[in-house]
């Protein structure tokens, strides 16, 4: 735990606040502090003393020298999707929420690049850069809702990572307040850089514990221009995890490769009420298979070669979707699968990622650890980059933070996990819940390193403590 | 300049360098610390007082323990074939070869992965993995000599960059043993990570000076069944850059896209003795642009595309080079460019990156600087990264290091390029030759931060010290 002892807010910092960001950006009325007192993570609530929405970088320097000199925790927000608790307050303090820093700065059509502020919805600048026939590809699940600034903090993946990357692969640059109030850029707005560290990198992911994000320069791709979608049901669920690997072995780079489960499916299907995906009772899982590009014949091609490759294992009938709106119905049903689990008691969920080839294995393990353990669970993820999401519900336990029971079974959940070459989080960050596991991850001197980096960037850790781990005094 | 003093070797560490490495891997000899005094750069010469080559990372450990303690400046280094003085042992001390440390462990076809010692020269991986039908694309001039860990240093670049990324952009895990002696593995074998600090992509691109990298985790993709290679001369250097941005903005994304001038052109085929390329009167420089992918049909059809595209421009006839004895031949004439406009006096070089729409402003703007200060210059580079090499020969200055005149030539030149959105190094790094221009790139706060890293690291700035920038103690 914290051992720091931080400062309570007074009457006189909450009316230097008031003259930074002006009297209507401050916020500390009951509903207001009850909203931002938890994101998407589990059912976890943690109440911030004020809710402070600074427009500019200088604003968000002045607030946090201010924290920095009276040692107030700040914990920085973006739109409140996160599943791993990065943005929740759990040390009380301020929250400094980025949603009023929504402007997209400029598109640079001559540069494929675009510069834009944290707060703007992911799918709102996505769109802004389709319309001049580029491509932003990091696609969350809740791109409908987060911002790009939380994507960077937690370097979102998304579907079509498997094909294009992370958020880390299109960060140039990036305009980043420091906890003592100092403001730097972090590198330069080019795709090849070799001079000094990679500050830019550093950032992404950091949750952040280094800095708050105020622009960003992301680079930009030539919007591919077909896509084509297919539906593989699988009898067999580790044999669809098999298939996952074959198909890049063979030579093939689908732009996404999702699996879900029999029983998501279910769930999602009568969430969202649709039937677009036929539930027979002889099918174990379905791959989404996606694949994307210029020349509609040759997808065509690739599409039916993915098919012949796949009649090897014990399949259904291979479904394609012909149209947008079929497609739309498939993306709704894989994109809304962790909102519908949660739904009916599957809080808890792991991000758990392997090499790809190693799918089966995490799944025949996750099995055996919930019978072991007797937990519900269900799989769904990104399976084209070995990310599974685990999904767990337990009688009476509705949170895995702080509770001794899940904490020994995610422990032996990650070891599986880091035996099998992976890690204890693709995609959503470690933020509060999962940091006791980080010692799974790395040895301990690599996690000297992070806590040392940590006091550099922020001396008197008062940036989002706590956070992905605590700091030993 | 470093205000650190450091201790000279004495018999009794050079005993326990023997113990550790066996006395076969200790080298004291004038000819062998020549050997190691100098590297590709400019033409700088720095004697270190032994040369070790160590087999394992334990060995380094134990090196580095001994060298910590008794305050030692220790230069890891690779093939020796860097430009920016990163290997040079310009404060005596050891040398740290990993010359002996070559040996690919394991290439995974199951997860398109593979393992690596850092002593492996850059072109035997890609070829061993070719074998596989697995592409590592990362590909400088020098790969053929090179060694992957020295890529790893520098976040090399090459021609490939402008489709497939950097070296950054495969690295997926490192074994790294820090100054202090501990080792660590900075990440996981997985292609998403969002697991506490990027660590892997701090130790890629730092230069040696946080870490020695001992083992190599890299992905791999699918090796592309076709390439198609054309040269087109531009009468022109401006549209030349001009043309570059027009094909992106087009959507065409090329495997590669080279710009050589004129009479870089003239210098390397005299050098190489080829005339492949015919040497107009009216040609100002020609670009190479490369397209590849698995349908050799749709790559035709890309080709004329971008022909068509071009005859926009003041253009010569379009060259299309047929068979692989030709492209081999264009491209001979391409990667030894560096090397031969060395041979005749152009010894000082650069390596501007700008966002490559502003490719025009920055050549026009280096042939000013020319004139202006009265140097010969010759440039070409990776035109589709808006990376130029800038090479530079002028009257009685060998080198740039050190000189007062070229120190404020160059100043110049790269406060143009961070003008334009550049900066002052994309794939040959800082090292010693580039460290008086990190505050052209970086403001004062960055700075402090990537100086207060190196401490975090290597708190008596042991490891490679003085390269980067000098730690104000």
């Amino acid at each position: 735990m914290e051992t720091a002892a931080y400062a309570l807010l007074t009457a006189r910092e909450i009316g230097t606040f008031k003259n930074i960001v002006g009297e209507d950006y401050v916020f500390m009325d009951d509903e207001s502090l009850d909203i931002y007192a938890h994101d998407e993570t589990e059912n976890l609530h943690y109440r911030p003393e004020v809710v402070l929405k600074p427009r500019t970088a200088e604003e968000i320097s002045a607030i946090l020298k201010i924290c920095n000199e009276k040692n107030i925790p700040v914990t920085p927000r973006g739109a409140g999707t996160g599943v791993s608790g990065g943005a929740l307050p759990h040390l009380g303090g301020v929250i400094l929420s980025t949603e009023r820093m929504n402007t997209i700065l400029e598109i640079d059509e001559r540069n494929l690049q675009v510069t834009t502020e944290p707060g703007v919805i992911t799918e709102v600048l996505q769109d802004a850069v389709k319309e001049k026939n580029l491509f932003y590809p990091p696609d969350p699940s809740s791109r409908g809702s987060c911002f790009i600034g939380g994507n960077i903090a937690e370097n979102s993946g998304g579907p079509k990572a498997v094909k294009y990357g992370v958020v880390k692969d299109y960060v140039l640059n990036l305009e980043v307040v420091l906890p003592t109030g100092e403001i730097i850029w972090t590198g330069s707005n080019v795709i090849k850089n070799a001079t000094g560290y990679n500050l830019t990198q550093l950032i992404v992911g950091s949750e952040g514990t280094l800095g708050v994000v105020t622009k960003i320069v992301l680079r930009l791709i030539p919007l591919p221009q077909f896509d084509l979608l297919m539906l593989v049901p699988f009898r067999n669920l580790e044999q669809a995890g098999e298939a996952v690997s074959a198909i890049f072995r063979a030579g093939f780079v689908p732009s996404a490769m999702e699996l879900v489960e029999i029983n998501a499916l279910k769930i999602v299907s009568k969430f969202v009420d649709s039937n677009a995906i036929p539930i027979t009772d002889d099918t174990a899982a379905h791959l989404i298979i996606e694949v994307d590009g210029n020349n509609r014949d040759v997808l065509m091609q690739e599409m039916e070669a993915i098919g012949n490759l796949l009649t090897q294992y014990d399949i259904g009938e291979i479904y394609f979707a012909d149209d947008a709106q079929q497609k739309a119905e498939l993306w709704k049903l894989r994109r809304r699968a962790a909102e519908a689990v949660k739904m009916i008691g599957y809080t808890i969920e792991e991000d758990t990622v392997v090499p790809r080839a190693e799918l089966p294995a995490l799944i025949k393990g996750v099995k055996e650890l919930a019978v072991k353990h007797d937990f519900d669970v269900v799989c769904y993820g990104h399976a084209g980059d070995g990310n599974l999401h685990v999904r767990i519900r337990k009688e009476g336990i509705p949170n895995s933070h702080g509770n001794a029971e899940m904490t020994e079974v995610l422990r032996e959940l990650f070891k599986l996990v880091k035996q099998l070459g992976g890690t204890i989080s693709a995609e959503h960050g470690i933020g509060l819940i999962q940091k006791p596991y980080m010692d799974i991850a790395f040895n301990d001197p690599a996690l000297r390193l992070m806590r040392e980096i940590k006091k550099v960037f922020d001396p008197n850790n008062i940036l989002n403590p706590g956070k992905i781990f605590d700091l030993k005094n």
